[in-house]
């Protein structure tokens, strides 16, 4: 019952196997390789995008990181959420990679920013010299709360953002969670929407360190190759980076992994809704966060269940009925069986 | 006939069965993974350093720059030869983590710096408000052109920084390679010679891309966890990481690979000689830098033979005995073969 | 019937008259003037800190971003007031010198910070690697809109700050008109109080460009004059800098200027209370923020009057009786006729 | 007799007059005051650039840093002498100011860039993802050891940069003492050579700290101001800076400061030359560098000069026999008294 985070899982055989096959001989490096051709070229008609510039980074921070510095100047500004990944989990990095950017932050619930506020932040922020700059608007889908922007929030934002001559970013490290639950095409979510940049995450959904980065104009290519080198984020033994990829990409596995990965996150859902527990957020793919009391939770643990605490630890002194919030993230490799002995051992305690 | 760079290599059935293995489950990320834990003890050992801070990261680039920046304030310098890595081949990174720090270049043959002129440096530096200050020594073993440091140019090296007040940082992505072709104790190659941190490489030496970062002092260690995950260094998944480097450090697989690529390296320099061809440089390790006529150039890449020319392509109508250079580097996965064959492609040219 | 800002005034005779005076012969440069000397003494003594480092620059975001560098690192957050001149007015300077640090923005009426929030913004600050560390706390006195914090709420927010491990940045752009008004030494206001670094403005209230930045404790002052010179802030002329501050310092200058600012800025205050003008924020010094019909506006502007709407100009279509907001600032060379002049204005008009 | 450097000298009564003419009344602040308009125009006239875009700021490292960040990206390198004031009196000023660009240096007699070396240079840099990229040429007229680059040779090293795509900046610290001995037009020496920004330097010949920054294509006007306000180089009392330069500009002051200082410097050497003093690089403008017994450097002292020794202090028990260098260097307000003085005790010393 290990739901602490999508990435305390391990990778599906496919990947494994991928990069076995992919270990064999000489391979040039720094991007260089044959794979990369390949993934580059299944990541344009995923998203039916044959223009787009495609890169491959190994965390997450570095693909948000890297791909807004290469949309922002130093004296600009990136509208976020304020429980965006980008301010509250990647310690500056998005304002050391944009050389001492600012973060303005919007509000929202489920994480998911509020469009009134995003039009008014806009337009009333001051243009002149004294004044930060307005740089980017960032999304996050399926957002830190769980939740999800529909692609019709998703167009909606963008055109805010695009009315005030805004690039968009979107963090994908959930991307696939998103999709298949939105029902959606990538392109769908993406540029057809108006988002510029989107990082379309594997290491969440069954890789062990890869994240694409896919700038659907090409005009920011090459100086996102220098900005990622500089970063020290170009791999030499690149191959590796692409073959897992490759596996993502081959035969839907990134769609059947998010697919799992939701689907376990709905049953628990349920089973969390039969036992009474209140839901914090509406659920958009495969977190959840979920309140019940406190005595349920000790049992859950003391049966081996691993999650965190969302958003603080229950206070000192609290009861056993203390109703207790926590975060749940199901994965690729979360069983039917994970699901089924913590709903039962939750409904046990209450 | 591969002999273009070690990181075109691949990695051992040793380091595919660690992920493998290291893919049960599921793991605490970030670092927290129980497979770290073993890693940081058999580093410790290896260096016979129990009190060290032990890191991993996935590329030289972040190694060397996040290990400087740690040392170093923006306004100091990095006193390092004028063909080092960080110097030639990372696009501004030690710059950019070090917040716009300056690199001092020195000389001397072969890629080593010229102690002397390291003294004289140091000593004639200004020491007032309107220059850069003195900050750190960046030394590289083997170095960018195939040399060695013996442990005593290292050790004294060293002593002329710590002169000065300056500590010292060892890029190490070849220090297997070293420490296997001076036979010498890793211990003795680093903080026993006045070494602060090395980077201890596995990327060149048979692993997908791993490197570990060892403070002897530990003082540094939580400032470096800062940058590390502010630079977007720091993996969710870390237990993949921590797994390569598990199986490096089994039974002396680092050291196996290294006397490998070596012993390859040492078999194509005899070659060399008896074909008649120069050898640039001492060989210290796994690099060889070769000069030969052109036409033997020709008749190599004709067979296969993959190399960089070095430091430039052959000038327009050269002849084809026209004396050319480039750089030839041996890895673990070289074997016997390619060597016997490049030789008697070489030998029949001449 | 100048009110725009305290920085559209002049200078007064005798700051003109040291100009003169100091321009007599040659004098080393960079700080190591003889006047230098002197203008060391002289704030050392004013502020009862005979160990304190003294430097001067010539802006105040010269001196708040160069102040704040010096005690944060690149990943840690300045906790100040969302309306902070930091956050507001100096297009990320603060970010640009810090490397890329945070602001984390607090709440409480009159831009002054309110203790409670800082207290459980500092208490539930994630500590972990994946966050943006504790840094700073930033104080304005007078705020930026206007209002005063006592020596008592100062003394109450350095306390909460040093529980947390946080130095304390006072921005004293107007540190004079706060004192006069006070009634409190220097002293009582910083470092009795728990501030750490002071900036103690001069441009404001009467100089041409001079700003005191003061180190209670010395152990910063190397590094800050590093951190001025790769500024751009360190002038070779220096004297022209230390004369104004030593005219400031003589016979209670600043303290005069102050005052006059203060006292005009309180007549303005009686006379707009007289008129029936709303006053939006408490006066704490010389700069009044006030709403009143925009009919009275509009005879004001055609009368000469100069200041600025505040936040906003009126909304299209707004009619004569509109209530509307406007910012007025008195400085040493407002004069007496003005504020009367003004009022009369502003009473016929209502 | 006051050698020292030129910025230890005062400003003429004319920039005092200015600034007291400036002082009354009120003005708009950051650059939007009445002067400024009025020193645009004329600087535009001066430099036959009616398009020019035109910044003051207060010192030269400003003027430079800003001028060289605002076209150059943080993963491209400025080419420069090794003696360039940017490389070695400015604390990283501009690595800090380019988000952590690299300088390359060159080589070349009397701190005048080789052209050959920089065509070979440039034809030479790799272009690949791994090198820092080609950025900025940055050249400095009268060059830190005193020489002058004529017209030609400005030419001709612009034409190299430009045939690579580099821009090219001038740091004009001694501009003035540059155009009036070379006898050209400021347009000459700059934008008709190929010099896309010039820093058209105040503070050494007479003002108290205003450097006037010159784009010739206004393309970059707006970035600029930006970075200006962000670096804490925006005064808010601006009009203290536009009186200096406008004072500087009429009935051509700037040009009578310089020939004066140049005449100056002319009597001095011929007054080295006759009393058998070598002269260590040819004089451009108001610099000199010389060699002549230590005794008499010793009789100078007891005497009053005071200038640096330069490069270094005399080694430790040089006799008085021993050829010592030293840096002399002129003023607007050297006297012909302080010259004769000073070369009547050097011959009777001799």
């Amino acid at each position: 019952m290990y739901l602490a985070s999508d990435n305390t899982s391990g990778v599906p055989e496919q990947v494994l196997a991928a990069l076995t096959a992919a270990n064999d001989g000489f391979a040039l490096g720094y991007g260089a390789d044959a794979l990369m051709d390949r993934v580059r070229d299944k990541i344009r008609a995923l998203f039916e995008a044959p223009e787009a510039a495609v890169y491959l980074v190994a965390t997450g921070t570095a693909a948000n990181s890297l791909a807004i510095a290469s949309y922002i100047q130093p004296w600009q500004t990136v509208y976020c959420h304020r429980h965006a990944h980008i301010e509250e989990d990647e310690c500056c990095a998005p304002e050391f990679y944009a050389g001492g950017a600012k973060l303005t932050l919007l509000d929202g619930p489920d994480a998911k920013i509020d469009a009134d506020q995003l039009e008014q932040g806009l337009a009333s922020a001051p243009g002149g010299v004294h004044h930060v700059q307005k740089g980017l608007l960032s999304l996050t889908n399926i957002t830190e709360r769980g939740a999800r922007y529909s692609v019709a929030e998703v167009t909606r934002l963008c055109a805010i953002a695009k009315a005030h001559g805004l690039p968009v970013h979107l963090d994908g490290a959930r991307f696939s969670n998103a999709i298949v639950a939105e029902g959606c095409s990538p392109a769908e979510m993406t540029w057809k929407a108006g988002v510029d940049v989107v990082s379309f995450g594997g290491t969440k959904n069954g890789l062990m360190g890869v994240e694409a980065v896919v700038f659907f104009d090409p005009a920011k290519a090459w100086e996102f190759e220098l900005r990622r080198k500089r970063g020290g984020h170009l791999f030499s033994k690149h191959r590796y980076l692409s073959a897992q990829m490759d596996a993502y990409l081959t035969d839907d596995l990134w769609r059947d992994l998010a697919i799992t990965a939701n689907a376990r996150a709905a049953a628990l859902e349920a089973g969390l809704r039969e036992a009474g527990a209140r839901l914090v957020h509406p659920r958009g793919g495969n977190i959840l966060f979920a309140e019940f009391p406190l005595k349920a939770h000790e049992a859950l643990r003391k049966a081996g269940a691993v999650y965190y605490d969302w958003p603080a630890p229950p206070p000192e002194g609290a009861g056993p009925d203390h109703p207790h919030q926590c975060r749940l993230v199901a994965s690729w490799s979360t069983t039917e069986a994970h699901v089924a002995d913590f709903v039962e051992i939750l409904k046990g305690a209450l």
